[in-house]
């Protein structure tokens, strides 16, 4: 084994399994670090967060995706430092030395420096941020119940999203949908119907990554749900109480949700190599990094430009990213010049709840009905493992005939809200 | 709403559920208190500490179930004492009057006064006990992976559950599984089937409380599945690194599970009536509590006596229990008589893992793969709601055919193990 190349991968999201599954053929040992024991099928995390789906429906063991691929082993581990002048890799379960370095380490979400927010408006971007956003919207509704003071009632009812991104988008559309339809009946205080959901964003239109007649359609299909657009409003200030937004508006609300920036990896400092403003590493054409041709950064951590334009940080780059460098990684072995990537697009869609998204597949543009049918084929085509494409379809199958959500979970209720 | 009688029900187990729905149709205000927003069918809640079911699969929200139940209400708050004099129950959401109180706030486990066994040995009652339960099963498979040492990796791959009754039989059988078929070809270093499963108990026999000869069945199936059966020996202590037994044998495991001993519910105190040794409520023969008619104990924390022997703390009884409760109940509001309970013994029934399991259903006693066929008839027909029966069963087919285990998501991994 010592004789063949050593492959280390780094992280198991799309670009670092994808990466993995390239190497498959490969006469070489891989290595996947991972500090999770799951892939977790990010583009649905939401709805993890939004009761409709449980957590193993969209986290899948690293270990059993790979069980077959025997050149490839899974190391449970942080990694801590990168080293690549002496090609070694430092994490909390001891150093590993590489012939060959994959980094797909990826982005969390950021508060634009103001990290005293984040325990008043949690993000997604774990199984555990999905809980503990589940639990405070349905801990809020809980909550109005218990209240007797109507005015404390209406600030439970009031839920901020902050950031009209794709994310943003689908979770407002997706408690809008559980006030106006999945608790019908559930509250005697109340009619959840009642409810407000705000989706706040600093640009003049949701979903500013889609073309404008995309985020015109979004707009009409969330505010179809009731869901309020608060647009050209930045959050100045989050507490437990509601947002402040510049311009002096204040917003009382006592569940808010962060939808909004993302911070890399802070494992990309430690390559030495030129990052961009956000903190991604400007890669080579081959998506190697410039001074170490044997380090690649695929995913989330790498500012790539195709035609002019920087590819977004969501999952075909990144899959398309992560068996492009197991290719080139391929050739380097076999003592051949690397390629340069070629970025194929898929097209990008967002859905706004039940029977309704936008999409643009192909360069072509889709919205409502027909783009939820898209987006429902794509990701149950895409799910990986068949058992969870299996359960999630009947899952969603349900849910669609009754309006229920089927994971209506709250954990540790203790945690929140702080009593006040 | 004020002048009809107000019933208040502390806990929606199945007692205090099956007493809430027993009301329906009295005309009387319902209002069930429990500290969770869900109720849990917790015979399967192994199944979700062993990773083949996801939480949302057998915890269905409390207001779900009681949509539709118009005199029905609902608050999530914990129960800080009862005033039986006062007819006032004082909760963290505030003081609630009663005209009748169902006590159905059952039982957690017990350490026999280890507390600080806890740490090291977890228990099973609620969802957050099975998801450290299965972080930890996965985990010390992780961590076997992780070490170079040999006599530590065998740490590692001990484990030891104490406690031979149902949950603890259904938990062994469950780690032999993983360990012989669900983990096969996932680790390099090491193959699972090496795992050493051990099942501890202080009398002669696991389930102590089935027949001998469901006894005999079920302790031959264990060790079929690879399962090591320690009898006659008690736990003296319990640490990190393993477990003690009285004689001063000592088992090296790095994952103990704890699956003996019951507390009962603080709250029986606080009705000032007599106890038994275990601390239930000692309950006239119509489920209500000497001296206060008005007031009755239903489920685990209600000592019952039918033919000279103690109703065990299962779901049967508690269910027929609440049900009689909710009928004596709208009798003394109709002014008439209460009745003596009358248990209807349906029998009783424990899985040893996929395939096997034992079990005495009118008074017949099955084993092997028919007694299994009975036990997942009758937990599909009964799992409260249709979605679930449906997700459940597809998810048992699926590993039925496959041995996998759909839900194998570690959840933070810095809790446990501590790093040593």
């Amino acid at each position: 084994m010592g004789s063949v190349p050593h492959v280390l991968v780094l992280g198991a999201g799309f670009g670092g399994l994808y990466a993995v599954r390239g190497l498959a053929r490969a006469p070489m040992r891989v290595t996947v670090v991972d500090r999770r024991n799951h892939h977790l099928f990010s583009p649905l995390l939401y709805q993890v967060a939004t009761a409709a789906l449980a957590a193993p429906d969209i986290a899948t063991p690293i270990r059993s995706i790979l069980a077959r691929q025997a050149n490839a082993s899974v190391l449970l581990a942080e990694v801590t430092g990168i080293d690549p002048a002496a090609r070694q890799v430092t994490t909390d379960a001891g150093v590993l030395d590489y012939d060959f370095l994959i980094v797909a380490t990826g982005s969390t979400h950021s508060y634009f420096g103001h990290d005293a927010w984040a325990p008043f408006a949690p993000g997604l971007k774990d199984v555990e941020d999905a809980f503990e956003v589940r639990s405070r919207i349905l801990l809020a509704f809980e909550r109005a119940e218990a209240v007797a003071d109507d005015a404390a009632r209406r600030e439970w009812l009031t839920f901020v999203v902050v950031g009209g991104g794709p994310t943003g988008v689908e979770l407002a559309g997706a408690i809008g949908e559980i006030a106006q339809r999945t608790l019908a009946r559930n509250f005697r205080r109340f009619d959840p119907r009642d409810t407000r959901v705000l989706l706040v964003d600093g640009s003049d239109r949701v979903l500013p990554a889609f073309p404008p007649e995309s985020s015109r359609d979004a707009a009409r299909l969330l505010t179809a749900k009731g869901v309020e657009i608060v647009l050209g409003a930045r959050a100045t200030g989050v507490d437990a109480r509601g947002v402040e937004l510049d311009g002096g508006r204040r917003i009382a609300a006592r569940t808010v949700l962060w939808a909004a920036g993302v911070a890399m990896s802070p494992l990309a400092r430690g390559l030495g190599v030129p990052l961009d403003r956000q903190g991604r590493v400007l890669v080579a054409p081959d998506l190697s990094v410039p001074g170490h041709p044997e380090v690649f950064v695929v995913g989330d951590l790498a500012a790539v430009e195709q035609k002019g334009e920087w590819l977004p940080g969501v999952a075909q780059p990144a899959i398309q990213e992560g068996r492009f460098a197991a290719l080139n990684v391929a050739r380097l072995a076999r003592d051949e010049a690397t390629m340069p990537f070629r970025y194929k697009d898929l097209g990008t869609m967002a859905t706004i709840g039940r029977s309704a998204a936008v999409a643009i597949v192909f360069g072509h543009r889709f919205s409502g009905f027909p783009a939820w049918l898209l987006w429902l084929f794509i990701h149950i085509t895409w799910l990986i493992g068949y058992r969870n494409r299996l359960v999630v379809l009947l899952e969603w199958a349900w849910a669609y005939v009754t309006w229920g959500r089927g994971a209506r979970v709250i954990l540790d209720r203790k945690a929140w809200p702080p009593t006040d």
